[in-house]
């Protein structure tokens, strides 16, 4: 088992949208949240994916924001009935939703460049919980918005990453996650005894084992992650010498985050 | 806001891995899992990924299958000390953790077919709660099991393909989801109020509305889904008729289940 043991940043992704739980959209908002934070040294520790239903959304934000440092939504801030979003989280704040001056503007302006009416539904757009900040979207004008510690993106992977990289700079975590990945011309089955042993020994670090397919020769990666460059490069060697010991050739690949 | 009103048979899935929080693994296990469950009239209601950590992966599985008919688990029943998932599910249900007697016997012919060894940590994955049912592995020999309403399968996509692919009709559903998806080539916003009438007109179809993007005048897809194929046709009658009377062309794409 791995222990993490530094006071880490946290964060939770929702990801609000029926689509997604039928299969018939696969998701490519999680890989790109989850590089994100590991660049500015915030840990994603769960994700959830729930439907577009009141309940299911309100009782995962209730629970998400109290366990993790940041909440990231993303999905169902359209103009359209199944976006409801917006409302669920004033509801789970206990706050009413109220249409906001700027985020209305820029809905106008919008609007008025592309030559479509703004009308009741895409006004709607412009609703925020009370008191929210807004998050820029540079693509099509309908903003994200802050409430506390819950972020609420757009779920077109597009808007979401630009909206997430405008926040970025604007997030507090520890230092970045670092990573080294060592491929390895043994059976993870080999590898497991010693590879427990290495745990043990750098128990901050962590250390997962993962087999690979229709990769010739090299048919396991293990992967180390922690913050502190010296550690990793420690427990790295280890694992090293431990294939090595057991008669394989290690291939060490290092990355910048992941 | 949709409404779901059938007594639905419903299922979530625990993916369980750092590799995939990370963001260096993107997970292909939801779509498959989604699509097959609705072929047999069960709705994946929630998915939650969580680290490779007892306390998450515990108390994801106690909540996870008070509230779901199904659980599915994919990842960390592998040889090595990252590979938790059976260990936890015996805990949450309060069951020691024993070795079948059956799984040895697969493991055992299939380490000596492959000229393995079959050490310690490769053994430990013939441990399943006590009680547990095996499910098969035809890829690997190293097996599932099913404990109550928890299916533990393996995190590699075509290990867990073929163990969900043998599972799949022994689990009692209701009747399929079946779904039509009509594109269109209006606005949302256009749409939006016009459609929020047609939900209210059919308020157990389950009607989504997604924007499309680079693909022409189509930019929305309008997705009913429900499991009675009358109520269906209708509802999709009643969203053509509105895309005409708004000037806009609908295109009917009839999809099987999804």
């Amino acid at each position: 088992m791995n222990t993490i043991t530094a006071p880490t940043v946290t964060a939770a992704l929702l990801i609000i949208g029926n689509e997604i739980l039928s299969g018939r959209t696969h998701d490519a908002n999680l890989p790109y949240v989850a590089t994100a934070l590991n660049e500015v040294g915030v840990r994603l520790w769960e994700v959830r994916v729930v439907p577009d239903l009141e309940e299911d959304i309100i009782m995962a934000i209730i629970d998400l924001r109290v366990k993790y440092d940041y909440v990231f939504t993303t999905g169902g801030i359209g103009p359209t009935h199944d976006d409801i979003t917006s409302d669920c989280i004033a509801r789970s704040f206990g706050l009413p939703l109220v249409e906001h001056p700027v985020a209305l503007r820029r809905l106008q302006q919008h609007y008025a460049d592309s030559g479509l009416e703004l009308n009741e539904a895409r006004r709607r757009m412009a609703c925020v919980p009370e008191g929210a900040e807004l998050i820029d979207n540079p693509m099509s004008a309908a903003p994200g918005f802050r409430v506390q510690n819950v972020f609420v993106l757009a779920g077109v992977p597009s808007i979401m990453q630009a909206m997430l990289d405008g926040i970025k700079p604007t997030l507090r975590g520890g230092a970045p996650i670092l990573t080294r990945t060592v491929l390895c011309n043994l059976g993870e089955g080999d590898l497991a005894t010693g590879l427990q042993a290495v745990q043990e020994s750098f128990p901050a670090v962590e250390i997962g084992s993962y087999p690979r397919f229709s990769s010739g020769d090299y048919r396991v990666s293990l992967v180390l992650r922690h913050t502190d460059a010296e550690a990793l490069e420690a427990a790295t060697a280890a694992v090293c010498e431990l294939v090595q010991g057991l008669g394989g050739v290690p291939r060490v690949d290092a990355d910048e985050t992941a």
